[in-house]
């Protein structure tokens, strides 16, 4: 059975836009492979180019691959089944006014540390570390319902989420606002910290296998407003805002609403379960959003879909 | 071999200030079991018991020890061996004025749910959900520079820190500010979510094993001035702020410290290596000031001790 490939080269878009125009159409379990360039356009590529401010364009995501049949009020299912590294560095970097320091006098931006894929794969070096590889897609979103994102956003419609969680095993799932969805993503590191300090995590282009299916929202109990995502022992409900703070009441009211439903819990006996089990996450604190997660045990939440 | 008990019932305090006295003195070495009643002091015994007000005096903390020999400059090691429960049940809570959702017209403020304990002591009871045991200790701390803090508050010299690695097999490290450290701890869960968003994990009297150390300051590299946890597989930088980004910015900060002292990098290289392994982690975000933990893992930092 062969995969269909969806390349940055054939499309990529650097905003989400509620109008975004197909790249592809595929059918509901469809298996693809996405593939991906460096969130830098292959800008980097010794240590000797450093990048000086925030490019207009960055985070390029492949795609939009249109959902057939896909309608507001649906939500998209996309399995990660497998995330490869596809070439033999990543790059991490400073640029100057981005980064949880940025603007610390000990702190130099721009600098670029390149981090070359070990023979076998398993490892990026920086200096004489080894970190090893475990990739992530940092921008992964739908078209969202009427406000436009560029790829540097997250905000309801996934976009620049850096969520270590969208990773090879995981199943995420995004609200369909428009019709087909219009999935994209990229943006992809071959190694992240939860928080993404410096403002990125070793940057790479990769090959995404996923599969794609479209859940019939009248046969949902709940009303899916932002991302979800389903890793081997947990539901996390992810959030983005001006503030931590604000994107932890977020992610907290959305995993309430889950464990309400499930439960038969009041609002109130769905918070005080919240704070026993699981608990809340930093997904990361520097693009101009900074986005949270709530994550909930499967022993105490089965699917909600 | 026989282990010396400390009980809340021999003292407890409601503040750390610089000039405690001590309740106990104790050498270098020494093995203690250290009894601490809940954090609301027996008041809540049935779902009745609601409490309208953030009390002045809560999260009573056991102690303070003192630390033979044990100066400010030096290190206060705190080896947490196992934690029991010792009474039939927990309680989660909320309090008007206070909480993740304080404000909410949905969440009901005050209310009580009474979490009983299992026969097997394994779960907890809410409802019919069972949630596995897993205690922790919620205020832990010495006494500080030169500001007092009440045990409702986290800061540099620990207290109310809410941090779920607080837990049997870890290693806690605090920084000595005064003669003989003056070691206090209580406020202990049965469960708890990162985030303790609703304000309380399962609030519960315990009897928690330490084995207490001093490490000579001038013995040691870094300079320590902020809580660090060891765990099983990561060491942890401990912060606490007014907001949880400012708590980022220490945390971060710190953990950069220590890979810069290992490793040789100069701090913009710890900046970027911090951004690809661990990360950041919530600690609790309901306290006056909200916390924070920076883990790396333990296969790219040693013991700075």
């Amino acid at each position: 059975m062969s995969r269909e490939t969806v390349s940055h080269e054939d499309g990529a878009i650097y905003e989400f836009t509620p109008d975004l125009e197909a790249l592809a159409t595929v059918d509901s379990g469809a298996e693809l492979t996405i593939e991906t360039r460096d969130s830098l356009d292959g800008a980097v590529q010794t240590e000797s180019d450093v990048i000086e401010s925030v490019p207009e364009e960055v985070n390029a995501a492949t795609g939009p691959i249109a959902l057939e049949g896909a309608q507001p009020g649906d939500v998209l299912r996309v399995e990660i089944e497998e995330i490869r590294i596809a070439e033999e560095h990543g790059r991490v970097i400073t640029i100057d006014g981005f980064g949880l320091l940025d603007g610390d006098a000990d702190i130099e931006a721009p600098r670029t540390r390149m981090t070359p894929v070990s023979a076998d794969g398993e490892t990026l070096a920086f200096d004489d570390l080894e970190v090893p590889i475990d990739p992530v897609i940092g921008t992964i979103g739908v078209a969202p319902e009427s406000e436009s994102y560029t790829t540097l956003v997250p905000h309801d419609h996934g976009g620049n989420l850096d969520t270590t969680d969208m990773t090879a095993g995981s199943i995420a799932y995004f609200p369909v606002f428009q019709e087909g969805a219009m999935l994209a993503m990229g943006d992809c590191k071959a190694a992240m910290a939860d928080g993404e300090m410096c403002g990125t995590g070793a940057e790479i282009a990769t090959e995404i296998d996923v599969t794609l299916e479209v859940i019939d929202g009248d046969a949902v109990d709940i009303d899916l407003e932002r991302p979800l995502v389903e890793t081997d022992d947990a539901w996390k409900t992810i959030a983005s805002a001006e503030t931590l703070e604000a994107a932890c009441e977020l992610a907290n009211r959305d995993a309430i609403e889950l464990l309400a439903a499930e439960h038969g819990f009041d609002t109130t006996d769905a918070y005080l379960f919240s704070s026993l089990v699981g608990g809340l996450e930093i997904s990361q604190v520097v693009d101009p959003l900074v986005t949270v997660r709530n994550a909930v045990p499967k022993a105490h939440l089965s699917s909600p879909f």
